[in-house]
């Protein structure tokens, strides 16, 4: 057989070449929409690389990006890995101190920064290291003013390049391609480098029918950050498959992304949970027409279910949860229904897709626990781990390498059982698990209960200590705007579910949930937010 | 990133773990079928695995089957492989001399014969210079009388064997893992090696929703013998999504072809056109029920288009042509419709439909003549040139590699052009080109027209010699059973499609058109029969 090298050059070949007329269409403001077709945008690309290349990126130079999700941020997307070099994608949500720990550890010798960040990043140039050029993303047609000396308009730049560039053909599938920093509990962000191989593989599995199924009719809207995990991979599949690409830009509230989903008639959209709950209250206060969307895929923390609920049912629109992190590219399973599943009850198909699903082809998942791998009996609890083409083997020059990757698996942290069916569904956090007289309480569990109670908007469950069982659950509750309910009517609403020790011992009512710039909720907040909280006995 | 290893122990892992009550349907014999889970199926092939290691399998070991589609021979098909030897599957339909000649230059240690094709065998055993051992397939638990030293029952090694076997988890996935013989227009037939690599990523290919979007749902029906192109690879494929799949043994007779499709709910199927055409008639007789059909696809020669307007219009089933060759894997393009397809007329829809469709992800194609790539103009005819990770880089050790791969491209042998979407459409062999004046004909596009008339059951154009034009078209018609046409008829129903100096100068009625095993027209041997035929001046 060819020794055809995985690269993501063949991907810009085949989206120019097939599906020239396709469209990238960023809403760079409320009021603005940006178009341009895939043709345009890959010799856009070509300048890019030529403009990078002439600043002196060679194979293996880390480029930085720090941008919402847009066209410009989509051309670095392909320029940089095509050219050998690597796309290092910033996270702009982290702290100033963070930002430029993972610029310097990366070791980032050009940054591309959007020009309504520049003013944040601005007051930071001074602490890098290695950067040598920053290249602003906007409009204009002349570089901000600046204490840092070699500062260019991205346009500028290149409507002087060349759109002839050509990329190499010699690049060798496991060249490092992008990388991502994922923010630790505590400490410093992990880097996690993706190779070309690692998301040509990645971009396929999201074209098998088995997971999202992209393809040329589709019209995707990926509502995660660029910089969060490559998108969960849908800008490399879109151009790969032909699929038209919608880029929200900073503007991902609700009402402007049910209005994105109308106006472009999007087929396939990927969120957190925290979105579609929005997007939700939002659809009932003003409907859309959501009938274009074939799927919208929720992932990054589990979906309560009475919103699972609320999209399949009330709104007829299929919702399905997918589960992978940073570490994992991100896809490692999905909550399809298999066949077997049609003869199942409307509750026992539920309980299905409230799970983290089925894991994915090329993907291996374990369940594990001091014994060995659990049994599928939806109760037992372990650590999931995961192996595969498309899983990190180490965080980027990190000592923290050997606490999660061993014995060749990658060890998630997130404490998970198998349902009957070979499902994950994943219960805790390791380090939010709750551990009650010896035994595990799952805060996860309860808190998709909580969430099901029609006043509840959000709920998180924490460990308290507890003199005589070490810990104890504690509910923290925000209702929903206008709604009412005692701490007694929402723990008897669950009573039936749970185990009685199970059930969480009192009820905060918040006014909101601490969460991390991707929606998730930041337990160790809330839990130093509540440390002066007593137990009653 | 994981160094995982694309290998084909993976398929086999996840077909057990996730789908273990999904079904492989065999039909033995016309009243029997044969059903046995994937749990069942995948402890078998453990079995067979130890059966074949104990009688000498080891890594690189060419191990040979002779057998018709059923559930022994995809036991073969993984147990080989996942053990790090070779699956050599032999061309059942080969004249002997093509079958010693194969078995000896692929060097086949063991060889797997089915218990109704052993006899035909028996006669070249003293032939063959490096087989050791013969294992007969069949329901019998005892070896047939044979002068040949070591035969073996299946059932009875398997019987034996060890169903805990342990695959090694060391395969590096550019091992080969199996083998394919084609058979030449000249010459002994040439070997084609398939690597775990390229089966993993072919099978990827199939589950991609651009292409045969094969997923758990499915119950597949691959009408293509195992011995050609891996039954086009749906047996790994649907291994490792988790479908059905339905073996029909020996019969693959259009009505009993129909019955499966109705008993069995078969949701995809593949086969060449003849089978297709066959079946359409079967159904004009017989209506089957076949509502569960999702997609048939149609591949090995060109479908007329009467014949694709049958199955999508009169019958309603989604009939798409694929394009490939043992070299290939063999998928290379599909005829899928893409969005902007949507406004065209029904005519504009047929010609792509008529065409082989649309290069898939990973794979590049070109249409190159002495002056390069030809124009996207639906008329400049080229040779097609192929090359990707499941395209062969060489026949295995045969000095005919060189005619078919240069410049890292496979030379398919194959003139086509491309419409101006980019669909490849082959309008000949490089063989079968009629090349009058210094112009070239094109015989597919000939014949496809022809076999539009309802009249026609199939058509075949060739090339005779011409004192003036050098050579000229000549039409081979069979008639449809009881229909009645003309020549001048025949030739006048097309003349408004084509130049006039692409009119057949002639018509010859035929009872039956020469035939490939694979169903293919043999055009040299129509030659041959037609070589006193003398154009009328």
């Amino acid at each position: 057989m060819m020794d055809t090298q995985l690269v993501l050059t063949g991907f810009l070949k085949r989206a120019q070449r097939y599906f020239p007329n396709k469209q990238i269409i960023s809403r760079t403001s409320p009021t603005k929409t940006h178009r341009i077709t895939f043709n345009d945008y890959v010799k856009r690309t070509h300048r890019l690389a030529d403009a990078l290349t002439k600043l002196g990126m060679k194979r293996g130079t880390k480029v930085g990006t720090f941008a919402w999700n847009h066209h410009r941020h989509l051309e670095a997307y392909f320029a940089i890995p095509s050219s050998g070099a690597v796309l290092h994608t910033i996270n702009i949500r982290l702290a100033p101190e963070h930002i430029v720990y993972i610029i310097n550890h990366a070791e980032d010798e050009i940054l591309l920064i959007d020009s309504d960040l520049f003013p944040l990043v601005e007051p930071a140039l001074g602490h890098l290291k290695t950067v040598k050029h920053i290249i602003v993303m906007g409009d204009e047609l002349s570089a901000p003013q600046s204490s840092f000396p070699n500062v260019y308009s991205y346009e500028q730049l290149l409507q002087e390049a060349d759109e002839n560039f050509e990329f190499p053909t010699d690049l060798d599938e496991n060249l490092p391609a992008g990388m991502c920093y994922t923010s630790a509990t505590t400490g410093m962000p992990k880097g996690v480098v993706y190779t070309h191989r690692s998301i040509v593989l990645h971009s396929l599995a999201l074209g098998l029918a088995e997971s999202f199924a992209i393809k040329e009719s589709d019209t995707a809207l990926p509502i995660v950050p660029m910089f969060h995990a490559n998108a969960w991979g849908f800008p490399f599949a879109a151009l790969n498959f032909g699929s038209n690409i919608i880029l929200p830009g900073p503007m991902m509230t609700p009402g402007l992304v049910l209005d994105l989903i109308e106006q472009e008639k999007v087929t396939i959209t990927a969120g957190v949970p925290t979105i579609w709950l929005g997007a939700l209250s939002e659809q009932e206060k003003q409907p859309r027409d959501l009938s274009s969307v074939r799927l919208i895929i929720s992932g990054g923390s589990a979906s309560p279910k009475g919103l699972i609920q609320a999209y399949n049912e009330k709104l007829g629109v299929p919702y399905i949860n997918a589960y992978g992190m940073t570490e994992t590219s991100p896809l490692v399973s999905m909550s399809h229904l298999i066949s077997e599943m049609n003869d199942y009850t409307d509750d026992e198909q539920l309980n299905i897709r409230v799970s983290q699903g089925l894991t994915v082809s090329l993907i291996e998942t374990e369940v594990v626990n001091e014994n060995g791998p659990v049994p599928w009996d939806g109760k037992t609890m372990g650590e999931l781990r995961v192996r595969g083409p498309w899983i990190a083997s180490e965080y980027y020059n990190d000592e923290r390498t050997k606490e999660a990757f061993r014995d060749g698996w990658l060890y998630t942290g997130d404490i998970a059982v198998y349902t009957k069916e070979g499902y994950i569904k994943i219960t805790d956090r390791t380090k939010d698990l709750i551990k009650s007289g010896g035994e595990w309480i799952s805060s996860v569990d309860l808190e998709n209960a909580l969430m099901s109670h029609p006043a509840v908007f959000e709920a998180a469950v924490i460990a308290v200590p507890h003199p005589k069982w070490q810990e104890r659950p504690l509910a923290c509750v925000v209702l929903k705007e206008g709604a009412t309910a005692s701490k007694e009517e929402l723990i008897e609403s669950i009573e039936l579910e749970f185990a009685k020790w199970w059930l969480p011992d009192d009820v905060v009512f918040l006014n909101e949930i601490p969460k991390t710039s991707v929606g998730k909720f930041l337990k160790a907040t809330l839990r130093e937010q509540l440390k002066d909280y007593e137990v009653q006995i």
